[in-house]
């Protein structure tokens, strides 16, 4: 069971500079499990593994950029993200209309709690997508929503390497999946994956006392040499990724990305210079 | 020697789409070593190894950015740079006043070659900057000015990951300097130098049958576990790139780059968010 919540929220006094809010966010989903299933919430507070959520926000209404700033009487939107069925349910019980909370604590700001919005899927929709058969495209395009890098060879890597990316993907969905897929993907990736185009921003944070540089914006990854099934992997894990994010801190704010490709047509040879 | 000959031209008739001219370049890069020195331009045109030059441009005057066309009366910058002694020298003689050629062919469209200038510099003279002392920074940005892309692993990878960087820029001094590096400095990025901003945009061209997913922007590079003599290696490295450039295709216009954290102070928190 694979969930996005969408909080959408109201501020009740003006924030003219936000900061990253990843880690009020963070505080905000596990009081939300807590106040559903404090079993749960304990467990993955005190886990030492990947969060089975991941959180991202505040954005202004439906739009895609973080806030910059809170004004009052404009609706701003907040997601919530879960990787795992009991993640999902504690998360959609919290958020009941007749047991949520009215209003929410973002660090120093409360903002009021309007309304509700839920996309789920499933794992075997999922793959049932792509497997055994279904629509699949050779170039792949990445929208990167939140700060997002990557922990490299002890080092933060502030770039979406094909590898890293879809390696980073395998990782989450082979941890929460009812069926893996091989760990060849990130081979793939590495040998056989380009990057076509893209535009990004360098963008460093500072999130639960960690420094970190890291980019938004859109990469497109081309398949080099084709192969079916690496290429139908690659395709649903960029589905996946607009539940699980991508890279560090994902629980934290960072790393929210969405498979942007197939909002438009994207021409062979996307990325020249106009 | 090493040696930038800033070749300022003005067209002749309008240009009002200027393709990416790398080739057109290295066509006149080798017509002037013709010109001087006919034996080095065969060698230099039949071996097989990377050229003893790199060429770039048309620049808008001292702009660093490509021009995207040609106005009449307006002075543009082409660059030619010699790696090696004889082909400053033969370059330099090509370039003497009584004898250098009225006008270039630069695919299409001929210009007028109006002046040159020279930067010079000597593998002895950067080596000293660094070795055994000088100031050096910790915090190196590169700015590549052409479009900018690496082989490796059998794919171009259009993004300027600190080990392809570095390492392309010492593969190019060990081939010519007249003392090497140790090839440890390919490991010491990869393993102990950050990107810490950046500012890029991606670039595909076409050029001599090839076509490249480059990037053109800025770079700022971390040293994160200070080393002296690595970190003075790469300062030596980053001063160098103004002449060879970095990646493929230098020859073909590509992988323009200087450093520029010397052109201001750089906060140690370059990039982050304003």
């Amino acid at each position: 069971m694979l969930a996005a919540l969408d909080l959408y929220v109201t501020a009740l006094e003006p924030w003219p500079r936000v900061p990253f809010l990843g880690r009020a966010l963070h505080a905000v989903a596990l009081q939300l499990l807590r106040s559903a299933d404090a079993t749960l919430a304990q467990e993955v507070h005190t886990g030492d593994g990947p969060r089975p959520f991941s959180v991202c926000g505040p954005f202004v209404g439906d739009d895609e950029r973080l806030a910059p700033r809170l004004v009052p009487a404009t609706s701003y939107r907040l997601r919530i993200s879960a990787l795992t069925a009991p993640t999902a349910a504690a998360l959609a019980r919290a958020l009941e209309p007749e047991r949520r909370p009215v209003e929410l604590a973002l660090d120093e700001v409360i903002v009021r709690l309007e309304r509700v919005e839920a996309t789920t899927d499933t794992y075997e929709g999922l793959r049932d997508r792509y497997f055994p058969t279904g629509p699949v495209r050779r170039t792949i395009e990445l929208t990167f929503l939140t700060p997002t890098s990557f922990h490299s060879g002890g080092k933060d890597v502030p770039l979406p390497l094909p590898e890293l990316v879809f390696g980073s993907l395998l990782e989450r969905w082979n941890a929460y999946a009812p069926f893996t897929l091989s760990p060849g993907v990130r081979d793939f990736a590495r040998e056989c994956v380009g990057i076509a185009h893209y535009d990004l921003k360098a963008w460093v944070v500072n999130v639960a006392g960690g420094r970190h540089a890291g980019f938004v914006g859109r990469c497109g990854y081309r398949v080099l040499r084709y192969d079916p099934y690496w290429t139908r992997a690659l395709c649903l894990l960029a589905d996946f990724a607009f539940y699980s994010g991508v890279g560090i801190k994902t629980g934290m704010g960072m790393g929210a990305c969405r498979r942007s490709d197939l909002d438009r047509p994207v021409p062979d040879r996307a990325g020249e210079q106009a």
